[in-house]
């Protein structure tokens, strides 16, 4: 088996410069999605139905479904809950398909669906979704979701953090700056990661609208064996 | 005077979501245009008018232009030299005005044309500019060129050296991941910053193609006090 490529894409917007239709993408959005999502599953949840637009969440809601919808940080007055990870938990979702309505999310989940494959990783369930990558034969690209086409340090640094295990496996190589700089930076940041990042300007955004509670969490390594992957627009777990 | 906002940005594929209308815009291209320009009025030149097409540049050549023009590092057969710095000599450029064809040079160039001013800056200019950029009451965005709309890391780490002087004299302030990514990139890149970039794709291109004598030279700090700056798209020197 030669060598396999990664690559880091740090913002949506040049998605579409990385050939990634033989690759299995993995989408990194560490404040909250990515989290939210992995915690969903560890909790028992069936599946998680991604929505674009409120309307198409209030249509699910009125069918009776689970719906977890967030607008700039506040709940949506016909949701079930918002999207901070502890909502997702084992007493709510346990069995139960979710209807979970992120704009940017959903925007991520579609550009990334035209890979081979595309999972969901994050800090809470980095050594699940590295070793699974190491058994694969394929290209990979870590996705990060950023911050309205921007590049965030939260996600930049776990991109780092998984580029780093992998290519220690020696299984994996590269030729993208935007691993050696993710790698670098995750160097600095993994000395105390909730501390490096108290500058990133999401770390802001949660501590003004008080939502800043998850955030210890969301930097944990290893809460759980998750790993959620995309088939046909559904978000399933693979150990599910 | 109220500090003066700091941005960076990573990726010409994301200037658009940069508010730059009233700002200054850094055109960063370290390996090479950014220090082939610097260096061309250092040398004396009068300005540099920057064209897209090839066909432009040869017309301009057929009018008795002085003419820059490579593609993909190979110097086009018309023209009178490629991009390296090297070849902007002061025998060759001194008083002349020189064509210079580059597709991702003008593209950003054209970008950056909607903004208050757009200047050019590399490590052989750095004190020049920042030292310029501190007298001016306005905001500043560091708009790195990349490498086909992906993130390079000569580019960012030039951008970290720049945006830590600017913050560093206290008149300017940020909320902008980039800045503080690159300025981290930068400091652990300052301690040895050629053997840092040894790991950058753009290193390896050049190294390939035998241009790489030049990246010593584009990495080495103030070795002229030259701001270009453009100027209905033509590119001057405010010193001369």
């Amino acid at each position: 088996m030669s060598k396999k490529n990664l690559e880091i894409c740090l913002s949506p917007a040049i998605f579409n410069k990385y050939e990634n239709k033989d690759a299995i993408v993995v989408v990194i959005d560490v404040l909250r999605a990515s989290s939210a999502i992995c915690t969903a599953f560890s909790n028992g949840a069936l599946k998680i139905i991604p929505v674009a637009e409120i309307h198409e969440a209030e249509e699910f809601k009125k069918k009776g479904y689970l719906v977890a919808a967030e607008r700039d940080g506040y709940v949506l007055d016909f949701a079930d809950f918002g999207n901070s990870p502890f909502n997702f938990t084992r007493e709510k979702v346990e069995g139960k398909t979710i209807v979970y309505s992120t704009t940017n999310g959903t925007r991520i989940i579609d550009m990334a669906s035209s890979s081979y494959m595309t999972i969901i990783g994050t800090f809470i369930n980095i050594s699940a979704i590295t070793e699974w990558l190491s058994m694969q034969d394929r290209n990979v690209i870590l996705f990060c979701a950023g911050w309205k086409d921007k590049i965030n340090l939260e996600d930049t640094i776990c991109a780092g953090a998984i580029a780093k295990r992998l290519l220690e496996s020696s299984l994996f190589t590269t030729i993208c700056d935007s691993v050696y700089a993710a790698i670098d930076l995750w160097q600095m940041a993994s000395l105390n990661p909730l501390s490096y990042i108290e500058k990133a300007a999401q770390r802001s955004r949660l501590r003004d609208k008080g939502l800043d509670n998850c955030i210890e969490y969301c930097m944990t390594f290893d809460l759980t064996g998750s790993i959620p992957f995309i088939e046909n627009g559904i978000l399933k777990d693979m150990s599910g």
